[in-house]
């Protein structure tokens, strides 16, 4: 029995020393980017001195560029473009909308959602027809849809806890909206912005065109308009009440843009890979401040965390910066694409695209019960003084899902901050650098450089 | 073993019925928050239609007489004033303050403390004498400090990860740098800023006057302001450098106020209570939106949604707006006195007054760990779909604190929303409803509506 008690001592105590050290390495990870933190200042010029980067865009290719010299400047081991095609679609002038009402035109606030069509230059006005879901527009059929704008105003449930799941539920609107009213005969469509904020802000986003080519003008509206429209619609009845509007967007050819690479290189195991990484375009109405220049700027400030607290990886860790999340995933595609041509092991990729706001925990996509268990049991204990500590089954994040099938083994992670603001400002003007915190950007950049750590020294 | 067997089992299925019957309830609390929601609408009349109402003020009135009628109009079992004499300090005139170099004055942000005094009608300027701390001018002794402006600059530290600790730890300078800089004959103080955030607003806030009377003029300055006036003092030294300051504050007579209290009676101990409040009194500065409109809309409306879905409490349960926590704490130490005067038996007393952030937990004072496990235990998994399930050993508030004493047995309990931007905006004119998430104050209200029914339903 002597021996045995001795055993478990010892393993207890090596657990204790081995626990004790993450302990402190995570501890010095927080102090670097809490009191030396370079990602808000870099974040600021990112969104000021750049501004918005919509893939194909001169300045997508300034932020190119910038970044590049960025992590060149923080002598990371490699740093690197990968080539990537991506769309060029651009928003041309300013939209115009107005309710019809008689004779009274009120204006309204619309933007077209991303790689839709223009109007015809003198615009569209047609009659209304308010619809709750794509299945009511397929109940309606052709017969009513035909030659009508459609307009899809189901808001977001304000009943889920986390505001991504309701964007989730309601988002089919925008996404497939426009092609499934197309197939009826609808002349154009106006979707309902996708928050549950009451607000005057249009919130744009890709939309995906008819599988069978058609495509017709679609256009987010802010809230509150879309409220005021519904009102005058109950209210008046068709055909009293029409809606205008025109804009001039246009899919110009593809364009030669970059993700851009940087490299701490393995002491151990140089082909292994943890990838860290969020999404360098954004859309073209604002800064793009929390999507993603908070997720970029924190993949970044990882590896300069790393290198500042002289920290040298058993595996190689990469920051991605990836090009054209936001209409078309190209840059993500590629990635995986490289990766798996150049042979390359990837134990885990971590994604950060929802936003700069106080982190939450982690979401671990596609792994079982037992796996998320033992991830709790040996880690969750490192997190909690940290406030970062829901380690849970989840989504993972757009540009970084097609490593799934390219790189059989790597699990994907998601790095989950508070939800609660991130639908007020998503795809509008008002995604803007004032609107990010210093601290809660930096306590994300550092409980991402935590569990990079972790995984680093322990596996997964 | 077979009756064992049934025994465990009915104990198991008798536990999971009534986990089942609290998950149903909570989840009806959080429906009626976020969907039919009262707090950010009332919040919005407080901030926008009131305004500031620092104790003693004519506003400080109106927000009484509208409070109560807010709460006479959701029609609870009781509503009524109590009675509490408060300090009425003033600001006076706008402060001005220079940094003299030289010929050259240099105008900088500053807010007299709360309780403070005036300077000599034509200001004060002297030589400044810069410190870390408390102990600093001790040190220093009166031969260094007598006739000098005390400065008191020691900023917040960053690498705390909940930033009230931060302010705990800085807070003396503020609270008592006065009262001691004017024990060794300093003529005035300037403090930095209680706030991590570097920017041009001063952070009012109470200062302690010296027990044996002195008093001094005191106030806050900005923390650019700080940096500047720090870093000309290090190139330019004594005493070429100087600090002039000028302000008119004054402290009145007492003034008649009141707390607000709203009461739904237990169907079964009606002499029992469980206290929810926060306090009606704010700076004069702004609007008193997160300090602290919020925790008293978050208060009533956890009556007012008990009503809505038709929960009839068990024990008594009371919102209560305390008057005068920002400088006096009269009304919380007034409602402890009633209810010991009164005999009421109190369970439990809940405040908020952290802001009205996204909620992260609730914490307990002076509870054993053995009371926090079995608090875990208990209802950790109810809160964890809402993410409000840090349940913790840690301080309550200042508001219920005199409870403590007066009323023995009494549990208190301070709501813990997430505290990374509240000393942003803390005590200054940029404390707005505008920086109010109307999902992240509905949520504070459903969790801490969850807690209350909890202990209702089950005790502590």
């Amino acid at each position: 029995m002597k021996k045995r008690f001795t055993l478990l001592f010892s393993v207890l105590l090596s657990a204790n020393l081995l626990h004790a050290q993450d302990s402190l390495t995570i501890r010095k990870i927080y102090d670097e980017a809490l009191v030396n933190g370079k990602s808000y200042e870099s974040l600021r010029y990112l969104c000021k001195g750049i501004g918005q980067r919509l893939s194909g865009s001169a300045n997508a290719q300034k932020a190119v560029d910038w970044s590049k010299k960025l992590m060149e400047s923080y002598g990371f081991d490699k740093v690197y473009l990968q080539e990537v095609m991506v769309p060029h679609w651009v928003r041309g002038a300013k939209e115009t909308a107005f309710i019809i009402d008689g004779k009274t035109r009120i204006p309204v606030p619309i933007a077209a959602l991303g790689m839709t069509v223009a109007t015809p230059k003198e615009g569209i006005t047609a009659n209304v027809i308010e619809v709750q879901s794509l299945k009511e527009v397929e109940t309606l059929g052709e017969s009513v849809i035909k030659g009508k704008i459609v307009f899809f105003n189901r808001p977001f449930d304000p009943r889920f806890i986390e505001t991504g799941r309701a964007y989730g539920t309601a988002g089919d609107q925008r996404f497939m909206g426009p092609a499934v009213a197309a197939k009826y005969g609808a002349v154009g469509v106006i979707v309902r912005s996708l928050t549950e904020s009451l607000d005057d802000y249009p919130h744009t986003g890709a939309t995906l065109a008819d599988k069978d080519g058609k495509n017709i003008p679609a256009a987010a509206i802010s809230t509150k308009a879309a409220n005021r429209l519904s009102t005058m619609l109950k209210l008046r009845k068709l055909p009293l009440v029409k809606f205008y509007f025109k804009q001039s967007c246009q899919t110009l050819p593809d364009v030669l843009s970059y993700n851009v690479v940087g490299e701490l290189t393995g002491t151990e195991h140089p082909n292994k890979f943890i990838t860290v990484g969020g999404h360098l375009d954004s859309w073209d109405l604002a800064e793009g401040a929390h999507d993603d220049g908070t997720g970029v700027m924190q993949s970044v400030e990882v590896l300069r965390v790393f290198k500042a607290i002289g920290y040298r990886p058993k595996n190689s860790v990469r920051a991605v910066f990836f090009m054209n999340e936001e209409n078309g995933d190209k840059g993500g595609a590629k990635y995986a694409e490289l990766a798996a041509q150049n042979k390359e092991e990837h134990i885990a990729a971590i994604e950060t695209d929802e936003g700069g706001f106080t982190p939450r925990g982690f979401s671990f996509a596609d792994v079982s019960n037992d796996f998320i268990k033992k991830i709790n049991n040996n880690w969750k204990a490192l997190f909690e003084p940290y406030e970062v500590d829901q380690l849970t089954i989840g989504g993972a994040g757009t540009d970084i899902e097609p490593m799934k099938e390219k790189l059989p083994g790597v699990i994907l992670i998601g790095f989950r901050p508070d939800s609660q603001r991130y639908f007020d400002i998503h795809h509008t003007p008002n995604d803007v650098f004032e609107n990010v915190n210093k601290r809660e950007l930096e306590l994300g950049a550092a409980g991402i450089a935590s569990l990079i750590y972790l995984i680093d020294q322990h596996g997964l």
